[in-house]
Order: C-alpha cells, then sequence, then structure tokens
C-alpha cells in the first residue's frame, strides 16, 4: 500500500517527461532491484569470505592469486555468463618483519618508549637500525624554514587532517603529500629517517599505511606512519625537550614484477552490445588488514550488482562488465592494462563506475563528464533518493577507471558513501570486516545497482 | 579560497529572497558554528563521561539521580547563564538478577542449551522457573489461528524486522507490537510465558531490551527478548521438532515512584524574551547499557549546540532552552512534567528540537507543524547541506516533546541521523561509548545548532 502511494507521489515529477525519461516503471524496477538486495543480499557473506578466508592480498602476494580464484569462483557460482582473467604486470612490494620505532632518550637520558608504527608502502629499508635526534616540524612550510637544522636528523611531519572539511576525502587530499613526498623531502636536507603523523581523522592510534614514493634524486630513507596518539605525544614531547633521541628500522623492499589479474564477468547487451558499461573495484588491499572497506566492500558491490540483475531476470540493453581491478594501491596497473586493452581493441566505452569509498551509508554518486550529462543524471534524482543517493556532483570517479577517461574519454562515477569513518580504517589494520555494517554495505549495492540500471536503459 | 567560493555560490539561491530569509552571512555564521564544533567540540568526551562514569541509568535508580548531578555540573561548568532542575515522579522498574532462559528437552529428549536473553522493561517475574512447551508463531495472525494450543505454553514470536523498509524506524514501527503486546496477547489466550525475537536488524546475537506493558485483564507472565542467532535457531528447531520444552525465569518489579528531574539550562532571548525554543535529548537510559546512541548522543547534543552558542559569542533573540528529559524509556514522566508546567506557567513554546535517534551521521530533519511552516523551513536546505542535511520532511519530533505538541500545539522538530545502524545497538547491551563515533556525532550537533540559530533568527 504505501509502496503505491510512494509511486504516485513520483507521478509530478515525470508528467512532463519524454519518453526516454525515467518513468514509474523505473521506481518499480529499481524498488525492484532493492527488495531483492536488501532481503537476499549475498554482499556481505562474500566480504566475510574474501576478508576471513584470504584477508589482506597486496599486489604480486601469494594472497592476490587467492583472492583472483576466490573472485573467478564467486562470479561463476552466482551465474556470471562469462567471466575471464586480463593478465598485467604488478609491482611486488614486501614489508618484511621486524620494523620499530622508539624514542631512546630525552634530552640525553635514557627513557626508552615504543612506538606503535607501520611503514609507509614502497617504502625501502635494509633492516639496520637508524639513530639520530628528532626535528619535529607542522609541514614542508616548516621543514623548509628549518632545513639547516635536518643533517641526520629523524624528521617528524605532525600534519594533520583538517577536521573543519566535512568531507574527509578533501582532508586526506590536503595531507596526501606528507605521506606521498615526505621522506623526500626530509631527505633532500639530509634527514636519515622519516616519521609522519597518519592520514585520519580516527581517536583510536592506529597507525596508517598507504603509497609513497621516493624521489630518486635523494636518499632513500626509512619512512613509517604513527597514529594520531603517539603523534601527539611525539608533538608535544618535541615542544618540551631540547633533544629527543629515536630509533628506527624499517625492511621494506621490492621482489621483481610479477603477473596480477583484472578478474572480468560480463553480460551481453541485447540492443546495443558494442556499448559498454564498467562497474568495478579493486581486488588488491593493503598488506596489514582485511582489505574490507578498502576496497573488499567495491568488490562485493560490484558482484552484487550483477547478481541481482541476474535474479531479477533483467536484460541489459548495453554491455555490462563487472571487474575486479588488480593493484590499485601502489602501482595502478589493473586499470591501466584494462583501459589499455579497450584502445587497443577500439571498444566503446560509456560510462564507467568505482566504488572505492567504502562500504558505509550511500550518500550520492560524483561524476567526471559532461555538464549537460550530469544534469540529465540529475533527473534521476528521485528515483534514488528513497535509498539514499542525494547528491550526483561534479569532479569523480575512481583510481581503476581514471586510464579509461583519459585513454578513450569516458565518462566517470564514484560511488560516494558517507565519509566520517572511512579514515578510521582506511590503511590501517582495523579495516577489518566487523567494522562494515551489512545494512549501510547492501544499501550500497542498491544504489549503484539503480544508477547502472538507468544508465543502461537510457544510455549516458 | 574554498569557503569565499562556496558561499559565493550561494548568492544564487538567496538573490530573490526577502530581507528576513536566509542570507550569506547565515552561511558564514552556520560555517563558524561548525568550525567551531569540529575543532573544539566537547560532545564525544561529555558522552564519555557520562556513559563511562555514569553508565545506565534507568528512571529511579542510583544512577539517575548521578546522571542528573553531571548534567547539572556539565552545563554549569560549560557556562551555562542558568541551570535549574524540575521534579517529578518517575516510575522504578528494577530487573533483579538470575534471569533465563534454556531449552531443556526437544521432542522428549534432554538436551539442555542456554538462550541469551533480556527480560522486557517493565515485565514481572517472581523468579520461580517456568517450563513450558514452546509454541513458536510468526505473528499474531497465527497466534490467533493456533489460539486453541497456547493453553500453558510458552509462545515465542519470530516477527522479525522488514529488511525492505530503508528507514529502519519503519521497521521498527511494524514490529514494535510484539514487545509492547505481545506477553499479554499471548496470555490471554493461557501462555504461562512469553519470548519474542528482538526487534534488531543486526547480525549479532544480543538481545533487545525496550518497554512492555501488560493489559491488567490477563496474567502478567514472565516475558523476554532473544537475539537474532537464537531466534533463527528457536525457529527452525520449532519448525523441525515435534516439541520444544524451556524453561525460562525473570524477576523485574517496581518499587514505589520516586523523584526525578529534568534538567535545564536557559539562555534568555535579547529580543522576544517570551518566546521559548527547546531542544533536547532524554538522560535516562535502558539497565543493561551505557545509553550512548539512545541517548545519551541527544544528551550532548544539546549541551554541544549551548556550548558552541557560548562559545560563538551567539547571543539569541529568543529564549532557548536547553533540556535534559527524566524518564523517557518506561514512562515519559519528565517530557510530560515539562509541557504541564509550560501550560500552567503560559509559555509561549514556538518550536521544540528532539534527538534521540544516535549519534550516526546526520540526514536531515523531520517536523510536526503546519505546510507552510515545513515548506518554509526547506528553504534553509541549502545552508545546512554542506553538513549533511539533505531532507526536511513532515511527521516527526520526539517522545519527549510530544506533550509539548498535544498541550500546546508546539511545532515539533525531530534530528535524523542515518538510520541503518541504530537498531544494532537500541536496547542491546552493545549501546555503549565504542560504537559511537566521534566526528558522526559532532556533525549531528553542526546541524541542529544550525537549524536552531535559524528559527531563533527567523522565528518559526
Amino acid at each position: 500500500m504505501k509502496k503505491i502511494i510512494y509511486l504516485l507521489l513520483l507521478v509530478p515529477f515525470f508528467a512532463l517527461s519524454q519518453a526516454t525519461e525515467p518513468s514509474n516503471a523505473d521506481a518499480i524496477f529499481i524498488k525492484k532491484l532493492a527488495d531483492e538486495i536488501l532481503t537476499n543480499g549475498k554482499a556481505y557473506d562474500l566480504l566475510y569470505e574474501l576478508t576471513k578466508t584470504v584477508g589482506g592480498r597486496i599486489a604480486g602476494s601469494p594472497a592476490m592469486y587467492q583472492a583472483e580464484a576466490w573472485g573467478v569462483n564467486a562470479l561463476q557460482q552466482l551465474g556470471a555468463p562469462a567471466v575471464s582473467k586480463q593478465a598485467c604486470m604488478v609491482p611486488r612490494w614486501v614489508r618484511g618483519s621486524g620494523d620499530f620505532a622508539k624514542i631512546t632518550r630525552i634530552d640525553g637520558k635514557k627513557q626508552v618508549r615504543a612506538l606503535d608504527v607501520l611503514a609507509l608502502g614502497n617504502s625501502l629499508g635494509d633492516g639496520k637500525k637508524v639513530e639520530a635526534i628528532l626535528l619535529a616540524v607542522q609541514n614542508f612550510d616548516e621543514l623548509e624554514k628549518r632545513k639547516d637544522e635536518v643533517e641526520g636528523k629523524i624528521v617528524y611531519f605532525n600534519n594533520s587532517f583538517d577536521a573543519t572539511l566535512v568531507k574527509t576525502f578533501e582532508a586526506y587530499g590536503k595531507a596526501g603529500q606528507y605521506r606521498r613526498n615526505g621522506a623526500s623531502q626530509a631527505a633532500k636536507y639530509g634527514a636519515v629517517g622519516c616519521i609522519i603523523r597518519s592520514l585520519t581523522s580516527s581517536t583510536a592510534n592506529d597507525p596508517h599505511t598507504g603509497g609513497m614514493a621516493y624521489n630518486d634524486s635523494f636518499p632513500k630513507i626509512p619512512a613509517q606512519a604513527v597514529g594520531p596518539r603517539d603523534a601527539d605525544y611525539l608533538w608535544s614531547l618535541a615542544k618540551q625537550s631540547s633533544t629527543v633521541k629515536v630509533s628506527m628500522a624499517t625492511h621494506g623492499k621490492f621482489l621483481p614484477d610479477t603477473t596480477g589479474h583484472n578478474i572480468i564477468a560480463e553480460i551481453k547487451g541485447s540492443q546495443f552490445p558494442e556499448e559498454i558499461i564498467t562497474i568495478g573495484g579493486h581486488l588488491d588491499s593493503w598488506d596489514v588488514n582485511e582489505g574490507a572497506h578498502d576496497d573488499g566492500a567495491g568488490v562485493v558491490h560490484t558482484i552484487e550488482v550483477m547478481r541481482a540483475f541476474l535474479a531479477v531476470g533483467y536484460q541489459p540493453k548495453r554491455t555490462i562488465r563487472f571487474v575486479l581491478f588488480a593493484n590499485e594501491e601502489n602501482g595502478l596497473r589493473g586499470g591501466t592494462a584494462y583501459a589499455a586493452a579497450a584502445k587497443e581493441k577500439n571498444e566503446k566505452h560509456i560510462f564507467a563506475l568505482e566504488s572505492d569509498e567504502g562500504g558505509f551509508t550511500p550518500r550520492g554518486f560524483s561524476f567526471t563528464a559532461a555538464p549537460e550529462k550530469i544534469a540529465a543524471a540529475q533527473r534521476w534524482l528521485p528515483l534514488l533518493k528513497p535509498y539514499g543517493t542525494s547528491s550526483m556532483d561534479d569532479i569523480g570517479g575512481g583510481a581503476d577507471i581514471g586510464p579509461l577517461n583519459r585513454n578513450l574519454n569516458t565518462p566517470l562515477c564514484g560511488f560516494l558513501p558517507d565519509s566520517q569513518r572511512y579514515f578510521d580504517v582506511h590503511h590501517a589494520r582495523s579495516d577489518v570486516f566487523e567494522n562494515v555494517n551489512k545494512r549501510e554495505l547492501l544499501l550500497g549495492a542498491v544504489n549503484i545497482a539503480g544508477l547502472i540500471f538507468l544508465v543502461d536503459k537510457y544510455g549516458f
């Protein structure tokens, strides 16, 4: 009854629309998809399997191959008409074991306190202990001002998330340079080690790893992150002591590149099979956690959308590819290979969507597309609003689908769940299954399925 | 810089507005409130204090008095110009200890399995073991059809949350009758005990308590809730066995009513001091948890909004009352007393807002008010959208402020955070501080502060 009233309420929205614009039939079909996903959804159980049987799955690791086999099997078991593997060379960074950092002396006096650290991804270390005076700076500006003090020191960057930015990805964007470039910026002035405040808004002390890159012009010094509580401690200690001595070691190294795979399921279009819609997430994760939100959620969203389409008997007009990308975290080799193959085969990619911001409650989508296309998509908002989508903005997409846009000018779309909790767990040990909520995860799949259905039906 | 661009973007929204309608100055002031709360907010630390030093605080308990003293102190410490206590008689239900339920025989064979249960709030029990055959039914319809089988049995209601309802409060609304009336409906046909499936969408097995009421016409039988996993087990067991014997006992009783208090802070209006705006949450909780989301969040939202107004030096035009209500959970005596006093003093209450749906990421507000007032409030949406408010709907409010509407026709408003996780913890042992996210909690206060500012400035 309620359902019927709701559908009638939609009528005014569409009364003036053209035949090709969304209709009550669309509202009914999206409700069917939603009911299927909220009632019979497998995303949560799939995530449990991926996180608990495979766990962390960094590119090139044995777990990467387990994850690929799991993905092929899951897609096949759920009825994918065709599943293929697309090979690409991936880097193989290995963290090693025995990393540490500790305070050893304060103002000359022996005083040992261990810090909870994680080496940054791609960082190198021969495991030899580096012991030096700490130079704590707030940011690159302060480093620049104090560059004459850096020689022989371990530099600590205390740059923290901007709490006033409601969209936490903006805070991440601002702070990310310290993780990516902090070590080489410090090494440029003679630093022998680098520690950064983790990129997080969390209240817990977990350190957060993530990709960094060395500038080949400077020494490749050990690079680590500390969690917020250790960061606050280090910072206040540095302010009140004239010398703080720190000892640290890392063991990161690269093994030779190896072959990884994008896992691709496809449902052929009935009317415009040459027009391809891609939906995906990345199968790899960092090595220190289960990659539950990053990006197990995107992986199971992708599989769930396929499952729901098949379960309700939806026959798409266009070809839909469900892609579990390889190696997003420290190479983007999967996304690059996917776009290169698309270009080589002269494929027509009309739309690509990625879910890589976690399995949280849905908020909306963001597009990289011509303004008139985004405006057209915004007419679909009333259809998705009952499920949590309240905005469709510009400047969005996802790392793995980026090369499709650069190579083929494909319009991109990123699924936007609520971002408040993402950086609590992002690249930290706490990114585990237990921190994903079933209904939030399933609702993400509902909104993505609804949007993909509309793109398939009306084009983009 | 970004800030300025954002404000300029707001200009078109207001270019045609009247002098009394929201302006860029409002956007700037709300940003000031938001920055204050997101940077210096005390809500999370206050919640820690309330949950960890007081803990569960059911009406009439010693903890209720501790919570009242904590509330007075917190408001005073944060600079409330005036704090008062408003007395009201509250019920005093005591759970007692030693409650249990267990399966003792399956198809005549001894087979003991304990169930994790919580007695329903207000239920009575003399602690004597009740042992009887289980009659498992899906709902009241099935009970009615099988009423001849009920005599001497323990009735189990397996009614579950409707997973297809995106707004979980709607599912709660549908399922709530089993908790409230299940025991007496079963006793009507001779049942000797009643167990219900908890009102939850959780994947965990925690049982959820909550208020029930006996119909005085029928025996007051023991009433308990089991969590979802035990519920699934009971249901499948009942389907596959001809007799399942269950043993249970509860120890609930009422002690004489005692005096509780609403805690009220007030900032006098500078221009229309006789016009009163109320914002509140309820200070009591159930006894089995810390009442972190229900309704510690509403309590600290209320205090935080006051703190932020004072911190930025806001002098309201109208009188704003910040109310920590007594005894929402099993009596509503605080809200009733507040409205009765308002009526007796012939006060002019122009608006009342309650936060009692948890400390989750904000989504919007719902009003009980004349349609033209809601439409007027909707013009404020662009001002609150940057902080998460995307809807202002009708039919809303909060239990504690309900009597104000009934007595004085005061327009009501309920703060609506995202509802997906609320019934995971609602009235369960898991409603603890650790399940509240700092940024989600603070953002709630931002949106409430913004709305109250607008109501104060423009009236309602």
